[in-house]
């Protein structure tokens, strides 16, 4: 693919620059929109899983602000997604003689089946789908498995944690299943100590029995696991009327500036606009979306005009499917677009840090110099490496993926919970977020990658 | 003042060092204690305002933690505090034509004296210090003056904004009272919008009289200036039942490790143990006690024992008199103490970015020296620069001031309010800092500066 030349060199950090990126900043501090259309997402429509009514509030809504924005195209992008609710019950007791009748704190995970009934069976502990594979049949046979590794608390950046710990939630129940289970109940992918279970997507797999699975808070989990050293056979009964229902008709939401000299040049600044139905999709990823509308509310409102197209795009679906990242790939592609470089927030809405990237070392380079005109601002870490689910299918398309990266210590607390809520959010710690995305966003839309 | 050589050069960077601080840090995240302290302190003790039975609790609190961490000495430092105490009665009603019987948030200013009764009277609001010193003296007479100046939104350190409003604070009592007026309101210095009202000093001055003053929570301040322009001659009624009690005996609690190598050489690391009295003083500053003292139990549970002595200090009285920092400072220089470097936290909780120094340039440049080593640790950020308020009474008798710095957006916020509770506190976070601020301290012991 072919991209205009840039006019000066990627590395040139001109005074002008810095004025144009602290111009972005003080209209960010002083009159940034974030905070307050994420106010009214969270707290007006709350959470919105794919196929609910709320993802559809959620859609109008997004197109409304961007309207309103004044940019030179809003449109939906036409998405089939799946449609999976949660259901009344969502329950779990203890049936051992010791802690009968104690009620574990669960939810089911996204895409579960339903128990249909109460399912009672005993609880078999593991560390990992290792440790299950390992395990004799007859002891895993007519159980329910529970995973029970933590997260590693060690790690500084807390998404390398709960990457590691992923599989038993993603892939826990099929392989449960696999070896003569009837349940599945997975730690909560949380560092915090806790009683909220934190929900998120998990695969069946073809010719596989589907099992029920449910995640435990991490106190619920600790509680279980002492239970089952006083009384390796207590069971326990559980009971979930969550069910998949057809696929439905959603959007993507798409805003953009035409670009004043390549316009035909596309750099994309997304979030996605689906959350999990337990919360209020806050930080997850109500902020991401507030903030790559801001983007660029932030350039017309500076005068900012990018030389090269600049759209922002809320995603559908990444929660439990990412079709609404694949459609927009499919859709570009398809359309002879050319995608110059991509960027996603979808890791919270805390304070700055910086940013990943995910590209050629050269072009990671080319990025990387443009560090210092973000020192002054708390966002200079620029590191190489993986930056969203959303726009991962763009991957062959783009010069460039750039992650928005905030601060990850408080993220995982709250996600895929009930407590993702709009108080968890700082107003300033967004605000300054979607400044730093939008300074990064316009120095690639004038020289290029 | 003399040091002893150190062994290595002050940039000497070895993968030992790396190692180091890397057990330090596997402490603090697997078995740090910072949190489950700063629980106690602001559950079981809570706010504790220099005087208060609260502060005296404190005190021994802090003994004991101390003494559990078996330490090689740990003591407490005896020091006359001033005694001012809220009362029950603290409010403010709008008597105007427009927004009649309206209750404004407030609370008095420490150090305020009482109403004696009700004080009713019109204001007059100004920007600032020089705008009230410009006002014609029958505009001032009389009146209240209402110091509603915000803070500047536009700086990333909401510090900075902070020490350049504060002045309306400190000094707005005394300047009205020299120009007539009978008391004095002042905007709630937060860079949020809400209905907080924040406390905080506030000095009178020798020969004017003792107005009383209060803060007015931000929320509030908009509002009453909106009323104003619509009735420049409304009324405020305001009731403060606080006073100043005569000083009273408190303490300074330190505890050390001695140094294996250079004993007499000090490094002492510190917050401070008072709080202000409407909330529980989490964020200030308990987060800063228990992160000094968590240094030493950082230290003394890796085996990483200090070739200098070590010794963490919670001062007594920051908040309302420096007593406990100048008294500390005034027994090490009567006791001929070498103190090699003296280190703060005293900016909250929140998740580190790194540290200030105030020193001579070469000083500081060694210290930035060790930046690399941290920057895995997001901490990385090292700048010259004042430290903190408790430590400020030894800088004569340093080499080295430093300041541990966390992230800035929350702490105003909640700064000085009943919103300073454990609850705003990340556990992660707090430890974090913890162990930052014990890998420099580890490294000053080392190799001296």
């Amino acid at each position: 693919m072919l991209f205009a030349a840039a006019p000066l060199a990627a590395t040139a950090q001109t005074t002008a620059d810095s004025i144009a990126i602290r111009k972005l900043y003080d209209e960010a501090l002083a009159h940034g929109q974030s905070y307050e259309n994420l106010r009214y997402l969270t707290g007006q429509i709350g959470g919105r899983l794919s196929g609910s009514a709320q993802a559809e509030q959620a859609v109008q809504w997004g197109k409304v602000v961007m309207e309103k924005i004044g940019l030179d195209r809003v449109y939906l992008q036409e998405v089939m997604v799946p449609h999976w609710v949660r259901g009344a019950k969502e329950k779990a007791q203890v049936k051992g003689s010791k802690g009968k009748g104690l009620n574990l704190n669960v939810c089911a995970l996204g895409g579960s089946v339903g128990t249909n009934g109460k399912l009672k069976a005993q609880v078999i502990e593991v560390q990992s789908l290792k440790e299950l594979a390992a395990l004799p049949a007859d002891k895993v046979k007519g159980k329910i498995v529970f995973f029970n590794r933590p997260m590693n608390p060690l790690y500084v950046e807390t998404g390398r944690a709960y990457g590691e710990a992923g599989d038993q939630r993603r892939s826990g129940a099929a392989e449960a299943a696999k070896r003569g289970a009837v349940g599945a109940l997975v730690r909560s992918l949380s560092l915090a100590h806790d009683d909220f279970p934190h929900t998120g997507t998990m695969r069946y797999e073809d010719n596989v029995t589907k099992v029920p699975a449910a995640a435990l808070s991490t106190n619920g989990a600790d509680e279980l696991s002492q239970l089952l050293k006083a009384d390796p056979s207590l069971t326990v009964e559980l009971e979930m009327s969550c069910q998949q229902l057809p696929e439905t008709k959603s959007y993507n939401v798409v805003g953009e500036i035409k670009g004043s000299k390549y316009p035909e040049e596309i750099i994309s600044v997304g979030g996605h606009l689906d959350s999990w139905d337990l919360g209020q999709g806050a930080h997850d990823d109500g902020t991401g979306c507030t903030q790559s509308m801001e983007v660029l509310r932030l350039l017309k409102a500076t005068g900012l005009r990018p030389e090269r197209t600049v759209r922002a795009v809320l995603f559908m679906n990444e929660e439990n499917g990412v079709r609404g990242g694949t459609k927009y790939a499919e859709l570009a592609k398809a359309a002879g677009e050319k995608h110059l470089a991509a960027m996603e927030s979808d890791g919270g809405g805390f304070t700055p840090r910086g940013f990943s990237i995910e590209a050629e070392p050269a072009t990671v380079r080319k990025v990387q110099a443009w560090q210092p005109l973000f020192r002054p601002y708390g966002s200079g870490e620029f590191v190489a490496g993986h930056s969203g689910t959303d726009i991962e299918p763009l991957k062959e398309q783009v010069k460039a993926l750039i992650g928005y990266h905030c601060d990850s210590q408080r993220y995982f607390d709250i996600h895929h919970t009930a407590a993702d809520t709009f108080d968890k959010v700082n107003r300033r710690e967004l605000e300054l977020g979607g400044a730093s995305m939008a300074a990064l966003i316009y120095l690639i839309s004038k020289y290029g990658l």
